[in-house]
């Protein structure tokens, strides 16, 4: 019963032959272009030491949990899947792992995860048979070997994904020694941090004593002081963009700013930093810090970018046992329209600043998001994000929001993946749903074919450039510079 | 201006060429598979009884809210369709009701009540030309004719329709008497029931003294209190299971879920059986006994559904002259992820459990839904629901829930009807809907063929069979099975 | 760079060629039926006066809130597009202004603004090369030609547009001086009005007190007392029925209705018009006021609309330098089922009068408008408006409506501009777009042919003469009468 595994050269593209030709010639012209990828989580170690990747369960299945939490929605134990608990990683047999992986192949049909998967099997490993359970075990054998082969050490990868800029992500307080000793080794590769300080905003994350602690010790400042704790922040972005950062990245639950007097901030600021203070201080803080972060921005020019929207940790069992990512987040309902007027009300008038943001709610593209992308010159629109990084989602996400904010008020893509082996999948996913989109609205008599090609262009490489302030002539308007 | 009546054969099917092959090729081998319906609301005395229907308004049209309430949003008064008041049915002609039914047509065009009833009129009844003003007397003659005779008795229509298995639906406090004839009859129909005990938890239901009563008399527990109340439940749901059920359904308002300690539940339990509550209260009641139902699945093995989210009886006027279920139903915001929460921390990691959840909110399917059934094992989503169980309905319930929860957190279709004659036209389209879709997937090189064939087989008949437990042999992994 | 300027024939036409020939077809007997304009906002002073309009930059960029918020999203200045603000028009050169414009058409990809400044360029100016940098000055100078002429004055166009009916949009302390002079004129252009009564309505619009002063000087009344401005509405409803209303219009922030006593209507109605009131009393009033007009509507037979569920002014800073009506109004989430309750107790099962219901929360379709609907005698729904004024917004509409309400709960299309020049174009877009919506349902089976020409037209012609009351025979059933 196994099939062969062949990447359909057309997949993604409208069946109709006239729009599948469109969409191929503009494929044909920006598929191959180099990778730049602004946003994710990828580990700044593996390109720092550059070190062999050991198994298939270990860097394919056991860490991402797209695929595990698959899984155990059909009642398969996330040990039997080599996924670390609050323990570590438990005792399982890798090849055993993988297999349990392999002959579950079906749940991923109709997903995306099968799409990468597909690729990556396809088109790193250079299988020619589709992973099922009687193919695991040679799959599991083919991919060590490679693994231990130099080809497929992180740079070596890097490189042949033709990656031109990576982006990762770390906290406030990380010493930032892995990007170090990217620079200090002399490869090319460009690989970049992002200033994530949720850690010692939110006063609810179960770190943030801890990580407060490592901020004070990393600034020298007094960040028990809202004089000191903001200046800490002023310092460490200013570390992150000698590491080569250019943006921030905020991850709260709802994305409610707020605009208090600075008495008022600094009053909040020692009621959340004491014992005394309740859920209502904690989100409040978060969003007066919002509000903080879009004028260090004014000052220092990094591009933030705000994630709202996700319950994070809502298996309570399963956060006790195994702690959090774990696939266990879920969206939640977002409202944009009166949770970041407190900050426009500040800096909405800017057009020296750049907020990309991004959704879990996708009821908000056509009624909020799109409206305000078309109307404040700072808001940008990130790509369909996390569960709708996907061919459907992606489409919503342009049939929602091109009519309204256009194709100029959003970003280019973002594989936003700590699954370093799927980036050219991911990206490719996305070049291919931008095609199958604008061969439409050629085919439909909406744009020209020329013009179709002019925006395939800057939805791969030229908005990325310019929203993520990556190239220093960026800075011209995309299309009239073309 | 009379038109012929043909069903087309490839309707439902994308108009593209090469896709519409496919999905040809897909119903090809699913199109006349047994009929599998594991919640609806046929009335179980016809199967009991099985004595012949009348005529055909009073089949057809005056107990079908979905056709009634189009006409009488157009200023249609009910009681011209000899729809019944709370004085019982109107003194209208039966032959006139139809013709102003007739006259109508031209309402349900573009809705899936035209699609049934064309299926109705065409393959039951066989008529070749279309119901319109000019045909309804010979509709009307030919419809009572074919109703007397014995080959449109119910149970030689259940035969004739293929049914392997129709779940009825029926309350706490109901006999079971119908059911208990079924068998006795030693006709081999497979017709059982579901446990709804509704108007035994939601004490603002204007029946809920009346369903107490009769609870406390078929159990014979002291039902005002709170152990004897969930004894009585444990024991009807063992009547109910002897009665075929496999499944309990729960109609609240809303999806609240609570997690209250024996101490509060039993309090809560005085208080609303008392005569001193709250609509709050109420609510928390529900809300608690939503997690008392799961509690209960998990011991006797019921697979739960819950199917939350309608404003009943919206219009008051109506509501007052002719009671409830009169198509004055309208659907609200639902939320899932707080909602849900309280009772998951109770049993969400429960492998052995089976909650199935349905929406009237379609912006929960990718939202919250999907990522909800995407993670936790004991739930799973039932198909796009009434006012969505139509054929866009259901491409949005795919095209939204798909690439999070794949096929195989679904549940296959249910048709949720009291219209018996519409069971094999409903089931028709969510296998037209289902087809078409895959075949999307296979054009767009996303599915091979073979294994779109192998979904297109689950959808229909094997993740029924297996979440509703029809088979004792249907809990080994569906595809995997395969 | 410069490319021709040339409509497709088949734009917005589904590719398949199958669906585009049934498309096609349909379109060819509808595309050129005489538009009727039931709603908008362009100025009766053009048709009084019939004089000159300037030039390109007066007539078409500086008044266009659709247009000149995509320059402002992208940091142009609305000074250098000659966007007046609070102090009047800007110095700035039209010309100059027009250039900025025209360099800057790559924004509107994808956007139905630039299908209808195709349409306009191509159809109504004859310009055969497509705006651009290039062409700019050529566009300006042509432009400023032909409004100089007799053939582009306001009159002239409207017959040559094919106009049998357009309403404009007044307050209540509107003189209506413009429509009687268009009556007075002999002019045989069916120009009429539409209430509006906002202004006196809203306590909280900045307008109210010189509006109620003006109000009680138009009728007579004594409008601080609750009779009195219940009786000044009923004068001036008649006053507006006089300059050919048949409808009035309700553009509140949210959908909420109240059904007080005639004692709390009063005090209400005391409190909001003294000195000591607070923003829920203000929404209460508002609140109220829709039943009131409901009752009105009664009472005269006035079409009553609800454009509900807009965030006005919400660039505070640009609400400053600017005013109103900026471009900065955003769309908020919006419930329908709660709000309207209080009201439909009142006139719910009324079968002599229409609400017409607007949303710009698109959830709302398929959840609660089309369930509405397609139930309430009294309630319609208005076509997709504003941001969903698209050929997206609309297949949205028609999809996520159509199978719950059908298409006879709907009232055709509304352009709802002050773009007088784009009125063709904006009912081009709709004709098309719901005649490839039409070609679908045929081409799937759903729909025979020639039901879907009489659909086609019905939403043409049929739907809105009928749900305005525009002709003394539109009263009989739409299709039942073809």
């Amino acid at each position: 019963m196994t099939r062969p595994l062949r990447l359909d050269p057309d997949r993604l593209f409208p069946a109709e032959p006239r729009t599948r030709d469109i969409a191929r010639a503009l494929y044909a012209e920006i598929g191959a272009l180099p990778i730049v990828s602004p946003h994710g989580h990828t580990d700044p170690r593996w390109f720092a030491t550059n070190a062999h990747w050991t198994n298939a369960t270990e860097l394919l299945l056991a860490p991402d949990h797209y695929l595990y939490r698959m899984l155990y929605s059909q009642g398969i134990a996330l040990a039997d899947l080599g996924v670390a608990d609050r323990n570590g990683a438990p005792a399982t047999n890798p090849r055993a792992a993988w297999g349990l992986f392999a002959a579950n192949q079906h749940l991923f049909r109709g997903t995306p995860s099968r799409l990468w998967l597909d690729h990556v099997f396809a088109e790193v490993f250079g299988f020619e048979q589709a992973l099922d359970a009687g193919t695991a075990d040679f799959y599991f054998d083919a991919i060590g070997e490679k693994l231990a082969s130099d080809a497929f050490r992180p740079r070596a990868l890097f490189e042949r994904f033709d990656i031109a800029f990576l982006a990762t992500t770390e906290g406030a307080d990380d010493p930032l020694g892995h990007h170090a000793a990217i620079r200090a080794s002399g490869w090319q590769g460009r690989v970049a941090t992002t200033y994530r300080p949720d850690a010692v905003i939110d006063v609810e994350h179960e770190g943030f004593a801890t990580s407060m602690a490592r901020f004070a010790e990393l600034t020298g400042e007094d960040v028990y002081s809202w004089r000191g704790y903001l200046a800490a922040h002023a310092k460490r972005r200013a570390d992150f963009r000698a590491a080569g950062a250019t943006a921030t990245d905020h991850g709260h639950a709802t994305a409610r700013t707020a605009n208090l007097s600075a008495t008022e901030s600094e009053a909040l600021f020692a009621r959340v930093t004491g014992s005394d203070w309740t859920a209502a201080d904690a989100e409040l803080f978060r969003a007066q810090m919002l509000t903080e972060m879009a004028k260090l921005a004014c000052d220092d020019g990094m591009v933030m970018q705000i994630h709202p929207g996700s319950f994070r940790n809502h298996n309570r069992g399963l956060f006790a046992s195994h702690g959090r990512d774990k696939g266990a987040d879920i969206p939640t309902r977002t409202d944009y329209v009166s949770a970041l007027k407190p900050m426009l009300d500040v800096v909405g008038t800017r057009t020296d600043l750049s907020i990309i943001l991004f959704t879990l709610d996708e009821t908000t593209y056509s009624r909020e998001l799109a409206p305000l992308a078309g109307h404040y010159p700072c808001l940008k629109l990130g790509p369909a994000w996390w569960f709708h990084d996907s061919p459907e989602g992606m489409r919503r996400f342009r049939e929602q929001t091109t009519e309204t904010a256009g194709f100029y008020n959003t970003v280019g893509f973002n594989d936003d993946t700590r699954a370093f082996l799927s980036i050219p999948a991911r990206h490719d996913v996305a070049r291919r749903v931008d095609c199958a989109f604008l061969a439409r609205l050629v085919a439909e008599g909406q744009l020209h074919e020329n013009e179709a090609h002019e925006v395939a262009y800057d939805l791969t490489i030229g908005l990325v450039r310019r929203a993520y302030k990556l190239d220093a002539d960026a800075a011209a308007p995309v299309a009239a510079a073309a």
